[in-house]
């Protein structure tokens, strides 16, 4: 029976986990729109085309596909498979950005310029499985294509700090940098072309394996001790400092190491920070060593902390080549996604979601089975919604301690029963499950009773 | 580059259509919520066992099957593939009450009891694609599970006729039968074992094709005049009657025709009509002759139908069995699947979605590139924001004719711009898009003129 669980990496979700998630969702939604930034939906899967090297990168490796059907899987069988996809022609999306180019150029007839949306869904990677790793979760990204102003980069870095903002966070940094200028950077400090990437990666390590750690790795890998040491002492200069002063240090160290002018890549760096208001909650920094992973990314690229979050909370960056790749002409884009799965988590452990959502205000229930009894149990439970309460009726009869934990593990904090006594008298009894208080209410009277209880100041 | 397309039977859906399907979700989600179902969430996709012989029917020959991969796929095609499931090992979920069953059987430790769980989302089924149909599509299901009373027929259908009420469908006729009342009936005018199930299909096209029509069909196949004459006119009779009349005359018939007692078959339908008070626009009727396709059906079945709408919006029944192929022991359940897709469909067709919403209130730009303008319109964005209004921030220049025609593509009313004199002034140009007036307004004062304009009796 193994196999009838959840497929391995795959999560079910309980009611209060889907009312947390839910209410995540529609709180960064609301704060999105009010940006001005719109819902689209696009489809689990894609044609395989659509996916195959478009800068999925690793990702594009972890797709799902969908096995072919019918005759195009016999012809495929029969005519000898060669590789994998011969059996597929489409896969489960592994992010919304490949989408989001495909969804543009198929209907950019019919979307206003600069088109700012967002979408919120689940994305699917065949992941190694391990702890906290998913192969199904969702991502919440927000993106503006069509616009090259920097304009852009300040409206999603904001909507995106004051998004995490209104969530609870507070403490946030928005750092903000351009892959362009960390490749000039480490090239003027003396690192071959070559060694660039690699030299990258090793100084992201630093707060993992410390100066010592990355100047051994260097040093392996072929870096002059002269190069590590300028990036290695810059670095360290750099947590220090931050906005437009470290961003014309960075082009003075360039012009002093190597004679070259970084003013191409520190312009667009400097109007974001010249650009961009008080950040809610936070600040808006340059960091002359933020490395982000993904190779579509074209000019600045950011990524925001959180006080006393050990990971980043969401990350993004210009990319205004890739949407090229389907509409066949130039087009810049921007966006931001936010780590979903990891801020659920982290508000969930830290008690960021509020009270405890309840199924239902009040707990209806029939005192014994006559017909009548039963019929007037949900006749109540109606009136009690339509005097707009949440009423759940239990169906058939039960001893109290079975309502109790019901009501318990539903959150219900109120039990209303009727038996034929009740029905003759034109009363339920009302029981606050909190206080263990009972009492024998009028039936016009009871919705008015379960808001007192609800609510004893209101 | 057909190819670079959504893929063939699957749809993207743009701002507007998400704004209604997202308003369509939360209203039915509201009504459930008010009668106690809770949400849950199960993955995309399910191991293959799960979904095999589990009572899906049709729909499971509709499967979408996930390849397997890197060495699970080499093995299978070493060792020869014989049938598609050595290439698969999951799918995608063809419905929500199969992965219900699977998950009520891993959970219901944890679950209260009943279960009452609400489930909107989407499913994949490899339809051949024609109009209106899609391969990927929402359903939205309401099940409880763990209770053999017919108050949960009640419930469920209450809350459905509730849900489809608010939506602001009228003429509500939730429909009422069972399988085995049908196939006793059928069995009871003369029809023999092995004909009732195409006798049951034929009488069902009975408003499409007519008597004569079904007259010929049922002759064709055998059914002897006389069971078919029996049949035809108490169908002809049961459209002038309905509720515990109908069900008692249906009774008699039955004892009439083969001297056979239905009151096994009769009780519980009895008992649902006399447990469940007036629907909310509409009533419960009985229909001797409602057929449900699906094969996992083990009790009372329904349909609803709304007045001028020509398929049914929502169906359900009881399944007894289903859930206990999962959890070992008989598990009694009964649901409702509303059909979202073509609900939302009718609800646009005819205007039942109120006004277009509109991506923000106001449409924020800049006159010149100046950077402290651009950063004075980023800033007036986040001041109207603070004022609780949604404001979407153009970014770089435009002409006033591109302005408006975003504005218009968006639905955005009003448009504010300040240049450099506007920012020496600390004001604002604001423009009423739909009057096309403009006034000058002091910046403090944006705030208030927007809302203005947006409700002027407000």
């Amino acid at each position: 029976m193994a196999k009838m669980k959840a497929a391995s990496g795959f999560r079910d979700f309980l009611p209060d986990a889907c009312r947390k998630r839910a209410d995540l969702m529609r709180r960064i939604k609301a704060t999105y729109e009010a940006f001005g930034y719109e819902p689209i939906e696009t489809p689990a899967l894609e044609n395989l085309a659509v996916f195959l090297g478009k800068g999925g990168g690793e990702n594009e490796k972890l797709m799902y596909k969908l096995l072919k059907r019918g005759e195009k899987l016999q012809r495929a069988l029969e005519t000898g498979v060669k590789e994998e996809n011969d059996l597929a022609d489409a896969g489960l999306r592994f992010d919304l950005t490949v989408p989001l180019a495909r969804f543009f150029a198929e209907h950019r007839a019919e979307l206003p310029t600069p088109f700012k949306r967002y979408h919120i869904g689940p994305v699917w990677r065949a992941e190694r499985a391990q702890h906290g790793r998913f192969r199904e979760f969702i991502q919440c990204d927000v993106d503006a294509i069509g616009s090259g102003s920097m304009m852009v980069e300040s409206d999603v870095l904001l909507a995106t700090a004051t998004a995490l903002s209104e969530l609870g966070f507070s403490g946030l940094e928005v750092k903000l940098n351009s892959r362009a200028l960390l490749h000039l950077l480490v090239g003027a400090a003396g690192v071959a072309e070559a060694q660039r990437g690699e030299t990258i990666t090793a100084l992201d390590k630093l707060e993992k394996i410390g100066a010592d750690g990355v100047r051994g790795e260097l040093a392996q890998r072929g870096v002059p001790g002269e190069a590590a040491a300028r990036l290695l002492e810059f670095y360290a200069a750099s947590r220090a400092s931050a906005g437009l002063n470290l961003l014309d240090e960075t082009g003075r160290n360039i012009a002093a190491w190597s004679g070259a002018s970084a003013e191409a890549e520190l312009a667009g760096l400097r109007e974001v920070l010249e650009l961009t208001p008080d950040l809610p909650s936070g600040k808006l920094v340059f960091d002359p060593f933020l490395a982000r992973g993904l190779d579509y990314y074209t000019g600045p690229v950011f990524e925001v902390a959180a006080e006393g979050v050990p990971f980043s909370l969401a990350g993004g960056g210009r990319y205004d080549e890739m949407v090229g790749n389907f509409t066949g002409q130039p087009t810049p884009a921007c966006g931001f996604s936010i780590g979903f799965e990891r801020i659920c988590t982290v508000m969930d452990e830290r008690g960021m979601f509020g009270a405890g959502a309840r199924a239902a205000d009040v707990l209806v229930a029939a005192l014994d089975d006559a017909r009548p009894v039963e019929r007037a149990a949900i006749e109540l439970g109606q009136a009690l919604r339509k005097a707009g309460l949440r009423a759940d009726v239990f169906p058939g009869q039960a001893k109290p301690a079975r309502l109790y934990e019901l009501a318990e593990k539903k959150g219900i904090p109120i039990l209303a029963q009727l038996g034929g006594r009740e029905l003759q008298d034109g009363a339920v009894q009302v029981r606050d499950l909190k206080t263990r208080q009972s009492a024998q209410v009028p039936r016009d009277a009871v919705a008015a009773h379960v808001r007192k209880i609800l609510d004893p100041a209101g």
